[in-house]
């Protein structure tokens, strides 16, 4: 057995993290592609979608045949459905690193892009008061997952903003008294780079601007901190490291001293102070509420709620330590079994900058990536030349990451660059 | 037997759609309150949240264990993930008068009431151009599912329009040339009342405006014509008449002929032409999957598209001929069983402006729907007076409909009125 792998299997076997990977299903079932060496696949797509926590499908079972089949619709109260919004966000709030009453469940990112962004332009026009400067501008990192930027283009054009693309670096340059919203993502879906939330925060609010940050590829894989760095309001699906099954519902933080003066685009009765009144005159309700729009989506969001269960007895510190081994032993590996200049890395190599996922540039990647799939190791591909692993510490382990670097190898030697 | 009980035995009998009811779980299984003469309940909250389908737990159970526990990302293509909403609003279409291509599903049904009313304004705008008059008005029917004004209410402030509130019957001579958007419902969710909808899209059409129908009452429990009538926009949920489940997502029809032109506020990747082409700059898709928003809600999805399964062989006039039979029933056997002036029936009587659903004013509603429900009759009550009766031609019988009517005349007569 060589050095990497003879470390990997002491480090697996030291790991403090190791035994939550039986709180998972990582056989293929009856829809494995077989291959690879082992019999499991290396599932390094947990940054797309995050493997199915044990304790779902009993859950989801239960809520389908008892909660919806027998009770119906004495559910909505009995079954703790119309309060799961919340409740769920209290349960995601402390991976984030905010105290409870501030997050609530429900919508995509993208909706919940959308009520943030606007909320954010709203509550710098409130603030300003009307002696204040005409805050007229979004400021958007220019290297976003698109939709975001699509979204803030909409949110730009309804508020009567124009929208500014502009690269993570040069933000706080490009922050002004004209400046509204700010939307920032934490850790960039494609190279995996960490931005430096506290930072861009402080110089976001020194310019009298309003921060939103998506937390799509760092909740759940690292701290956050939203309470600590005073973050304004935050989105993030609940499908990657949080495991919460495809498409589920997505969060929005809103926090605690702004709830009263957030003003969403989108209020639907579930955020009325009194849904049940069924009055003609909108009135929102306090606190977290205030970011719901319409009747939850029950079966997802309960499965996202047994999904949580993995987070008993976890530390994200915990999480994140294991993180930077998984992807420093990673880029180990790929440097020694993978010929210099075959792949490019575009994940910085500071553990301060990186986020949970290893990104390599390679001409053929799309080729690429299909072959490993083929052998069991399971990343993804984004185009035109971009190899994306993703590792999430709670089920992957240290002779994984060995596997999946050697695997790469190998595709690499039989493939042309 | 007394003579009602008769008739409805020999209806039962005789009843096209009787066999369906074998399809739904109508028990009450660990979580019943027992009670009632009969063992099952008389479910008559359809109009709330549909009876689970018997189809429905096996095939969550797949999605759930084989999909996402071993497929896991391979799903999004090898289980037809990624073209979920657009698959199965081809199978809501012919419920509501729609030739495939037109209906997208996903997002709550306040969302996509915000996605069509500021569609039609901006399309109301684009089909004046320069030239035209200034569109400046949404008209919104002022008895209105209050989630419907709250959101026409955003809509308007964020298209620089005003919010006119306006009885439905007031609604023709309310047009005019500064009508951009009518938003309208198809079934008053308090009263049953069921407006005209070929008349109303005339009236619109007439005025140069677009018209958006909310289906939520209607869909799945009388025949709707959106093609046939012209309708540009309509919204509508899927957990009542269409039982997909708890907060199931709702759809959006975008008529083929102003697909082209739909300029949705809520653009998100998944309604771009390219999605996974990463691009910095939107470009909506053709068709109806530019009502498309962010990573569509699977689970909740999938748990619908099994739903639908009970449609196979029904047509929604068969639907209606049942459906307006039960609440000519009910209406019959409350006349015949209860006081006169006890309660007073706010559904209209012609069969022209009658939904599915009886309401029924009562001055202690509240604590009567209690009693009903203990005694196995589940309705709903909405505040302050007024006792909800929905009736799903697919799983309610004309004895249930005897027994319910019997069971209210009953706890009538014990409480005082």
């Amino acid at each position: 057995m060589s050095e990497p792998r003879l470390r990997a299997k002491e480090w697996d076997a030291a790991d403090g993290l190791a035994a939550k990977r039986a709180e998972f299903v990582l056989d293929e079932g009856d829809g494995g592609s077989g291959g690879g060496s082992g019999g499991e696949a290396v599932y390094l797509d947990g940054n797309s979608l995050g493997a199915l926590p044990v304790a779902v499908p009993g859950r989801v079972e239960d809520v389908v045949r008892r909660q919806w089949g027998a009770l119906r619709i004495r559910s909505w109260t009995e079954s703790g459905w119309w309060t799961a919004p919340e409740r769920i966000g209290d349960r995601i709030a402390p991976l984030v690193g905010a105290a409870a009453g501030q997050i609530v469940v429900g919508d995509s990112t993208s909706v919940n892009v959308f009520k943030a962004v606007v909320g954010a332009v709203r509550l710098a026009r409130s603030a300003d008061g009307a002696a204040g400067p005409a805050r007229d501008e979004i400021v958007v990192d220019a290297t976003t997952f698109p939709t975001d930027g699509y979204i803030a283009e909409s949110a730009a054009r309804m508020t009567g903003c124009t929208l500014r693309p502009v690269p993570p670096s040069d933000i706080p340059d490009a922050l002004g008294d004209r400046t509204a919203a700010v939307l920032l993502n934490h850790v960039d879906y494609r190279t995996g780079r960490l931005h430096d939330l506290p930072a861009l925060t402080a110089a976001v609010h020194a310019a009298g601007a309003y921060v939103v940050w998506d937390l799509c590829h760092s909740a759940g894989a690292l701290p956050v901190g939203l309470d600590e760095h005073g973050v304004d309001l935050a989105v993030g699906c609940t499908y990657k490291y949080l495991n919460g099954g495809p498409g589920a519902p997505a969060y929005l933080y809103v926090r605690a001293e702004l709830q009263d003066r957030f003003d969403s685009p989108l209020p639907g009765w579930n955020s009325h102070a009194e849904p049940f009144g069924m009055r003609p005159e909108y009135a929102p309700a306090p606190g977290a509420l205030r970011g719901r729009v319409g009747t939850p989506d029950i079966l997802s969001m309960l499965a996202l709620e047994a999904a949580l269960d993995v987070w008993d007895g976890v530390t994200v510190e915990a999480v994140r330590a294991k993180s930077l081994a998984l992807t420093d032993f990673f880029l180990e590996c790929v440097e020694a079994y993978v010929p210099e200049g075959r792949v490019e890395c575009l994940t910085p190599r500071p553990h301060g900058e990186r986020g949970s996922q290893i990104a390599l540039r390679c001409p053929d990647a799309g080729d690429v990536m299909k072959r490993l799939i083929e052998r069991g190791v399971v990343g993804d591909f984004r185009h035109p030349d971009v190899l994306r692993f993703g590792f999430t510490p709670l089920y992957v382990g240290f002779a994984d990451t060995e596997r999946a670097a050697r695997v790469l190898a190998e595709v690499l030697a039989e493939t042309g660059a």
